[in-house]
């Protein structure tokens, strides 16, 4: 029997795997921006795609309010309608890193353009980008395996990170005129590992909605379905 | 009449402000390690928060989801719950970065212990604990006025940060010795800032849950009460 509860769950999750492509889009053209200098399209890009992920964000808490009052869902129903509350959350917030990614990118290749990419820089955005898909396969799938492997990634994103750190701070010490420039790498790295965070979130809320268990905080809490 | 609902609410709350009580102790202690170098001390005061924080993260949770269950709220008591799931998330963020904050600074003074606080840094951590105390009362007391005033602040904070990086670099640029010094000067002024946004996040929450205007985004959405 189809339940009409069915129905606004699935148009909830729909708008969620909506705005996750909206992000995934936002994210490229950031890295875009990073990878190809490819300043003022990447930036425009990236701000229209922030800008329906913000009216999603907007919609799908609307929308997640109107099914609780509406439905009252129990059990699995309602663990997902809190999930994609969270999920929405992380969504914006991958927005916003985008929008500063592609900021500060745009700042430093305008006053230095001849800056060397950092290999650690090329390899946290392959890491972040395949993170951000399989946390929204995931998510779309209910898959533990996969959200895993998200939970994985994310140290080594970490480890990355704190590559790019070592290499840029020992540039910074070689030469003043590389202050800004190295600054500037480190502050696109912790806009990526902050974008990692929220792939991150995301595959515990999926771990949540599929077996019950709370793995925050190294945390295995089991409730009721 | 008193309703069964309105003490699930009462208790909600309760534990939301049990909750940001150790946020501020947490604050506390990881600004008190940066202004007074006190740092084995704070490191572990800080730890002890941040575990009850997580703590309550997931009874808050826990308890959010057993209300919508058996309550099925609605209207002005059902966005109480989804304030209250959200904030319940910034809070654990705010434990984060409180950590982030001890974490910094104890690296920094464990090598550099005469290392000069910028002014900036010392202004920052004024007005951002002024921030949390604002929004976890505006929170207590549906206080919209207050919730404004945070907002507001937020962009003190912006300017305070900008000013702080525009310093570091200069020293940075003038001695390769105040490279590690300067950023991570940087970077706590960065986990203060992301404590301003999450303070800012809550305020917002507030603006919601006493009016029905939904004002991220510079939206101004009006709900049904």
């Amino acid at each position: 029997m189809i339940r009409h509860i069915d129905a606004e769950l699935q148009g909830l999750k729909d708008l969620a795997l909506q705005m996750g492509d909206s992000v995934e889009k936002a994210l490229d053209q950031a890295c875009k921006s990073v990878l190809a200098q490819n300043k003022e399209k990447c930036s425009v890009e990236v701000r229209e795609h922030e800008s329906r992920i913000n009216d999603l964000q907007m919609l799908i808490d609307e929308s997640c309010v109107n099914v609780l009052a509406k439905q009252a869902p129990v059990a699995k129903d309602l663990r997902l309608v809190i999930a994609i509350t969270k999920i929405n959350t992380d969504l914006e917030r991958m927005g916003d890193q985008s929008v500063n990614i592609v900021r500060n990118a745009c700042d430093l290749y305008s006053a230095w353009p001849q800056a060397t990419l950092p290999s650690q820089l090329t390899e946290m955005i392959d890491a972040v980008r395949l993170m951000v898909r399989s946390a929204l396969d995931a998510f779309s799938r209910r898959d533990v395996e996969l959200s895993n492997k998200v939970l994985a990634q994310d140290d080594q994103v970490d480890d990355l990170r704190d590559a790019l750190f070592s290499e840029m701070k020992e540039k910074m010490k070689a030469g003043s005129d590389q202050v800004e420039i190295g600054l500037a790498f480190i502050m696109i790295g912790k806009n990526l590992e902050r974008m990692a965070d929220h792939a991150t979130n995301i595959a515990e809320e999926v771990i949540y909605l599929a077996t019950g268990n709370d793995v925050r905080h190294g945390h295995n809490v089991s409730v009721n379905s």
